[in-house]
Order: structure tokens, then sequence, then C-alpha cells
């Protein structure tokens, strides 16, 4: 089509999620049907970029200088639910079901990709410990062999010598409204070992 | 999560084909997982706004004074495609079987809508006809009501006067290798009242 349209399309097509056609039809979107949506969007991500950072206690983002959810004096800073990512701490916001604080690694152990915990966000994760006097932390990283990995380490590594905070992994099994034929044989096989006594 | 990311989200949500869910996966990648390639992303949006407009005869976008299409000498200026949209054209440069010129009308009638003859790109078509000594006119337009009423103003209005221009619709049936069982109503009706002579 032209030079500078194939520039955009093509770093458009690089963002998660979005595929040749997508690109092509975003980018025509802001190009040429509704160019005044444009100017408000680059200005949108410029501030949004200047104005967040990673917050140094929990590595989730925020505008201030600890992010909102370990500002709030509700929320119990000795009860942690570590995550891979801020999009996974999102969503168990929605849901509403912790009310603890949160730790996101930014990434699981995946030495195949050149992924070590020098690379993850565990250091402020052992300092909290001390500081925050930690009882309880959940491990909500995702049902895979990094996962897995991921969760030995803070095992092994992160928590040896605090023997007493109790710590857990999040129930892995049929998600609500998902029927068994329809679930794929490791989530079966994770819903079949974590079956509960039936009362 | 804070004001500067809830603008980002809201204006990428307005984009087409994104919802919530991709556009917040989209905002954090751009502000928090690979903030490199945000402005990157930003001064290709911004040079393509400033160098692409619309071209004067075809409505397609051009960094050109026309378009590259028309611009071509091996492109047949008296057989023009007409079309809804910048992506309709495109896919059919894609598909390589059109070597005429296209006429973009950024929209279909639509009263319902509010969209009447003096919303879509009709004037330059009219002048066309005379300037390039059209032929031959392809309406490749949608297979819906508003698709229909714009062929047929087409017909009676812009095209009154020229007798001569072989006129047709593109042709509506079964797309390729799609079975019976998957087709919807609408496109098995088209499929057979377009039905041909098995030779």
């Amino acid at each position: 089509m032209s030079p500078a349209f194939d520039r955009v399309q093509d770093l458009l097509k690089k963002l998660p999620g979005l595929g040749y056609r997508s690109a092509e039809r975003i980018a025509l979107h802001l190009l040429v049907e509704k160019p005044e949506r444009l100017e408000p969007l680059v200005s949108a991500l410029n501030d949004a970029a200047a104005t967040l950072h990673r917050c140094p206690v929990t590595g989730n983002i925020t505008e201030g200088d600890v992010c909102p959810i370990y500002d709030n004096p509700a929320r119990r800073k000795d009860f942690i639910c570590v995550v891979e990512s801020v999009p996974d701490l999102l969503a168990i916001e929605r849901s509403g079901s912790f009310q603890g604080t949160f730790h996101v690694l930014h990434g699981k152990l995946s030495p195949l990709h050149g992924v070590g915990p020098g690379e993850l966000n565990l250091g402020s994760l052992r300092q909290r410990l001390e500081q925050d006097d930690v009882t309880e932390m959940i491990l909500a990283l995702p049902n895979d062999v990094e996962g897995e990995a991921t969760c030995h380490y803070i095992q092994d590594s992160i928590l040896s010598g605090f023997d007493d905070i109790a710590l857990s992994r999040i129930g892995f099994g049929l998600p609500s409204g998902g029927g068994i034929t329809f679930a794929d044989s490791a989530t079966l096989r994770s819903a079949l070992e974590s079956r509960k006594t039936f009362e």
C-alpha cells in the first residue's frame, strides 16, 4: 500500500492477539475511517507511559509510589498471592475473591527460554517475607511445567528459613460452567487429583 | 487500576475487533511488558497520519497525488470495481483477480443510519465515467439490504445517460471450501439463485 502504512501495520501486528488482518483493520480505522481517534489515543498512551511505573514492592503497575492495592490498609500485607503477570492480577481482582496483597513475578522460570530466577521479580518477594511478617502465601501460577518449576523454586529457595508461612497453590480442575466432555486431558487429570470429599 | 491506564484501555476498546480484555492485554503490553515498542508505534502512526490522504480520484488511501493502483498504466482506467471500503479493496487486490481500477465509496446507503448519497464518495465516480471513458463497472458491494440499495442508486442515478457501460454485480454463493451444511440461509439462497448451467 505505502511504506508509512506498512510500518504501522507491521508494528500493530506485533501486539498480543493481533494478526495481519486485525492489524490492517485497526490501521485503516485510525488512519482513514476515524482519524479523529488517533490523537487522543496517542496522547493517552504517552501520558500513561510517563505516569505508570512498576511498584518496587509488589511489581504491579502504579501511578503512585507503591501500588494502590498494597497501599490500601484494608488489604492484608501478611497474606500474599503470587502471580505471573499483571493481567493475572487483574483477573483475580475482578473475581473479588482475594483480600490480601499481590506479588507479580513478571514471568515464570523457563530455562529453555533463558528465564532464570534473576529474570523474575523475586528479590522484593524475599524482602516482604520479613518486612510484612508474612503468614500465608498462595501461588497462583499456571498449571504447566514452568509454573510447577517456579512454585518449587519459591518453596525451596525464597521460603527457606520461613517454615511458619502457610504455602498453598491455587486449585486446578473443571472451570465454572465447563462440561467434562469439553475439558482437555490435563484439566481432567487435575480435576481428578484435586477431588474433595463430598459431605 | 489508574486513570491514565483506564483512559488508554477505553480508547483501545473502541478500535475495531478489540474488546475489554484484548484492550487490557494490549495496554499492558505497551506500557508494562514491552514499553520499548510504544515509541516506534506512536511515531509510525503519526508519520502515516501525516503522509497518507484520500486519493481525490478513487477514494483509496495514498501517499502520492493519486493512488498507486490508479497511477499504474497497466491497470485499466475504463474498468472500475466499486467497493464499500479500503479493506474490501485490499482483499480484492490480494486475490490478484482484478486488473482494472477501484472506486471506494467509504460506506453504503443506509437511511436508518443517516447515510445518504451525499455521505458517499459518489461525485468523483460520476466524473470518472466521462474522464476515463469507462466501459465496464463491477459493483463489489455486500450481499445485504444496504448493498442492494447502493447498487440500485448507482445504476439509476450515477449511470443515467451512460447506457453503454456494462454493469455487473459480484457473484454470491458458497465460499471456497465451504460446505452446504455450514452455510447460512442467505448464502444458500444466493447460491441457488446464482446457479450456472453445468456443461
